[in-house]
């Protein structure tokens, strides 16, 4: 059995393609169009573009796969912080009843925003779970078939209210500067788009319990009867292995938060110009994304056998 | 007189700190919150972490801080873009009347992610320019008092319409691969990222011909009063200046979409392996960047003298 916190000791566990997508299936199926209105039909004929590699669907859950979409996504997310990071804290867009609306106006802005995400179908792939998930309108896109490899009873594992209260409390006040620049629409979007990055990676942990699961059920199905929470923890703790993922995210943090120049040295060295913080994306991924990841696989294996 | 696209020579036009806004201003007032209920109200009192340095606020619109603002928007356009190419084309999501919705589904996303965003005060700030104007929604958030630097007749300048055509036509066929993987809620909002990354900085347009308005009012008033767009576009072009624009913009899209691992050697000089073509970001920027850019700031001096 092999860790999916798998830093760079597995050569099994390599994948060259980073891809979108954990599981990729057929697109569903749209009405033929008519003809183009104004703004709303880019080509395909202009596709003169130097064709690239695309990887080969990924259809069955692989654990280089899932290795594979956790160290892209740690891209993801420091760019996320990075750009969250150009805005001081702007706290006041996250004070209860801004405005007297009765919520944040944080709360106001995730809400409205998946509403739109749901209609244009964006939970239809469980790897995208909403934080406010209760009443959400219906998807205008036709249900696609994507394969469905999760235990249909444990897929519903859902943390975001974890995450959202590690986001705002915890980690925001750790890389963000005190100070209000009024900019609330820009910065809340920079605050869900770390969020959806945050919760798309930590509930990746559904797909890593997955795959362990049928690697070695023999060495889950006593615990998960015996309900054993601290057994299975233990089962999914590598801890070298999650030493050099805090190594390679900190390290990302450093080349993706330099300030690139013509010159031949760039100021990777340099802390001082860094963007964010290195040793902040170390610790969030040691102190929370990890730990949640392993809260989601515990979960959703206590659920693997119902 | 300076040039704006201004690259790795000049000592004046440099900034040591990047932040988000070009023109920033007081908080807007916001009444006294109540008790905060459970998910909405970070607190401040967890600001336990290190202290960064903040820029002093740009109250008033200098060369330096609109160089600062644009440089840093590369960041921004490198990230967004090398996130969208994480899924392949989706071109479904841009058919018109996709489901018989009557428009596409990108122009639906765009359309009511707009509409939120106009409700937690995006537009105030006159740095962000939605793509569909038309009968937005009042903010829910009380204005801000932000400095007009703007000349208020020309800050209207929008080429939104060319971005978006540029963008879903020429550009997206560029760095995405043909393909279909059903996950068209994701790909929309990277494609709204990119569209409004792109739109501020094209956009900063107007405040490069402010400032430089400003600077040598007597180059540009007889050429305004004799609407010869051709030597306005001639006096604001800097040949080698875009040149260096282009190595940096290619630059940067080599160290931020490399693939990042522990080893000492990173694969920054391997072109297999990045997530975008540099070719593609520096085209993106001499065939359409600048020159849109240039147009908003020749639309911009057009009514300046209004």
């Amino acid at each position: 059995m092999r860790s999916c916190e798998t830093g760079e000791d597995g050569d099994a566990c390599r994948l060259p393609v980073s891809t979108g997508a954990l599981v990729r299936g057929p697109a569903p199926a749209t009405r033929a169009p008519p003809a183009p209105p104004a703004m709303a039909s880019p080509s395909e004929a202009a596709a003169e573009g130097p064709p690239r590699p695309l990887a080969a669907p990924a259809r069955s859950l692989t654990l280089d796969g899932v290795r594979d979409a956790l160290v892209r996504q740690e891209d993801t997310i420091v760019f996320c912080l990075i750009e969250r990071a150009r805005f001081p804290r702007n706290a006041a867009a996250y004070e209860p009843s801004f405005s007297g609306h009765g919520t944040s106006l944080a709360e106001f802005f995730v809400r409205r925003s998946e509403e739109t995400d749901a209609e244009v179908g964006r939970y239809q792939s469980l790897e995208e779970l909403p934080i406010f998930p209760g009443s959400l309108p219906t998807s205008l896109v036709p249900a696609s078939s994507l394969p469905q490899v999760l235990h249909p009873k444990s897929a519903s594992v859902n943390v975001n209210k974890d995450i959202w209260e590690m986001y705002f409390h915890k980690l925001l006040p750790l890389f963000t500067v005190k100070g209000d620049d009024g900019n609330y629409g820009a910065t809340l979007e920079s605050d869900l788009a770390c969020l959806q990055a945050l919760s798309r990676r930590i509930h990746c942990g559904r797909y890593v319990a997955e795959v362990k699961f049928r690697d070695a059920p023999q060495d889950y199905t006593p615990l998960i009867l015996a309900k054993d929470r601290d057994a299975l923890m233990k089962l999914l703790t590598f801890e070298a292995v999650e030493e050099s993922v805090k190594k390679r995210v900190a390290k990302k943090a450093m080349v993706f938060g330099q300030n690139v120049t013509l010159d031949d040295k760039n100021s990777e060295e340099d802390n001082t110009k860094r963007k964010i913080d290195p040793k902040v994306v170390s610790r969030l991924y040691g102190d929370w994304v990890m730990p949640l990841t392993k809260l989601v696989e515990v979960e959703y294996l206590l659920q693997r056998l119902s």
